[in-house]
């Protein structure tokens, strides 16, 4: 049976060989939320960046940029980190350049994988279904916060170790923590997450109505996969 | 009010400051249950050691010494890490020099903070007590497995975090994700506990009684503190 672990933080990822795995990057609040719903509006292309700097650079070639530092955009990038950003024609066709706190420093970490994939609740099925064709083990990595462990992402890596419980076994306690605080949330995540601390830091920045789309399941069927340092379509 | 935060695995200390916190080393599995028994029964003092060579060579200075590593005593020391070696009079009066694959590392990452106790489930309320009269923020740091993340240890955090939720509030998400687990688990324990990686590794080992032992809540009345370097009853 294939395995499906969980990857708590990024700070953790040296404990985690990812040489063999498929490894899906996940930061529900907002970074991965915001890469789906861009490429289910017809984004070409997202390259993510770890650093401020090199990602604003890329406008000189003709990138859309995009930086979110604690929750706000950045001064002199075109975008922020709400995925209401994302949608309709506003990145159609376009080539954007993303820099998170959070969720592009994981995909940064994730590096050297056999495959990297874009995972949110908003492309969840989508996610399952590719893990469930590939021959790889699997690898949940949560972006969290700043290094810490956060709980959207921690549920987002349930939900998957919960859809796919009878095709790929938990390899260690982090997916079995995982699929229990799901399974308590579930039926409602927005109240279960309305408690937390990341959720607090966005409602002062009145961005609920962000929160409540991110939570959403099912929204797109779209799955972004890293290649040669840009995510695209597969 | 004063806050309570998890640390879930050694391996993050980085990201949590203790020059201003008690902090509350736990690794129900087994071994600050071990030393919670040893203080029940009498030990002098225990002195956790990270290596295990500097552990052992306190057998020259009259120290039993304790030495566990992937659950299994090693080679050349008086004891192990099952809280049966610690019972009725095999330890009274005794200094014990000790090293775990997990505990005493944890132990060690830990110096540096303003207060540094032992927790687990076997003196859960001596703990409670104790936060509840200090003057400190709290930091409860899980011993994890070799750096990952494990439920026991997290269980024993929620279960501290949910008796003092009226006085300690949550600094993070880890807190909230830790009760959340115990409030699942509360009633059955052993059951809860009977999927979880360690548990697994422990039953191999054929140690059942160790694990229904060391999640035995608020058998004894201690609360080992450390001090110049070494554990003692305060």
């Amino acid at each position: 049976m294939k395995t499906i672990d969980v990857c708590l933080s990024p700070e953790l990822m040296h404990l985690y060989p990812v040489y063999d795995k498929t490894v899906v990057v996940v930061d529900i609040l907002r970074a991965t939320s915001c890469m789906v719903t861009a490429f289910a509006n017809g984004v070409e292309s997202i390259t993510p960046f770890a650093n401020l700097e090199e990602c604003l650079k890329m406008k000189l070639k003709g990138y859309v940029t995009a930086g979110e530092r604690d929750g706000k955009k950045v001064d002199g990038f075109d975008k922020g980190n709400s995925p209401f950003e994302y949608t309709d024609d506003q990145v159609r066709g376009l080539k954007v350049a993303f820099t998170t706190t959070n969720g592009t420093q994981a995909i940064e970490k994730s590096r050297g994988a056999k495959e990297i994939i874009i995972g949110s609740f908003l492309n969840l099925n989508s996610v399952a279904k590719y893990l469930l064709l590939s021959d790889h083990n699997v690898l949940v990595v949560c972006a969290g916060w700043k290094g810490k462990v956060n709980l959207e992402d921690t549920l987002f890596a349930g939900a998957l170790v919960d859809k796919l419980k009878d095709y790929l076994g938990p390899d260690c306690d982090a997916p079995l923590a995982a699929q229990h605080l799901y399974n308590i949330a579930r039926h409602d995540m927005v109240g279960f997450l309305s408690a937390s601390s990341h959720v607090k830091r966005l409602n002062k920045l009145n961005i609920h109505d962000d929160m409540k789309f991110c939570l959403t399941i099912d929204q797109f069927n779209v799955l972004p996969r890293l290649k040669n340092g840009e995510l695209r379509l597969r």
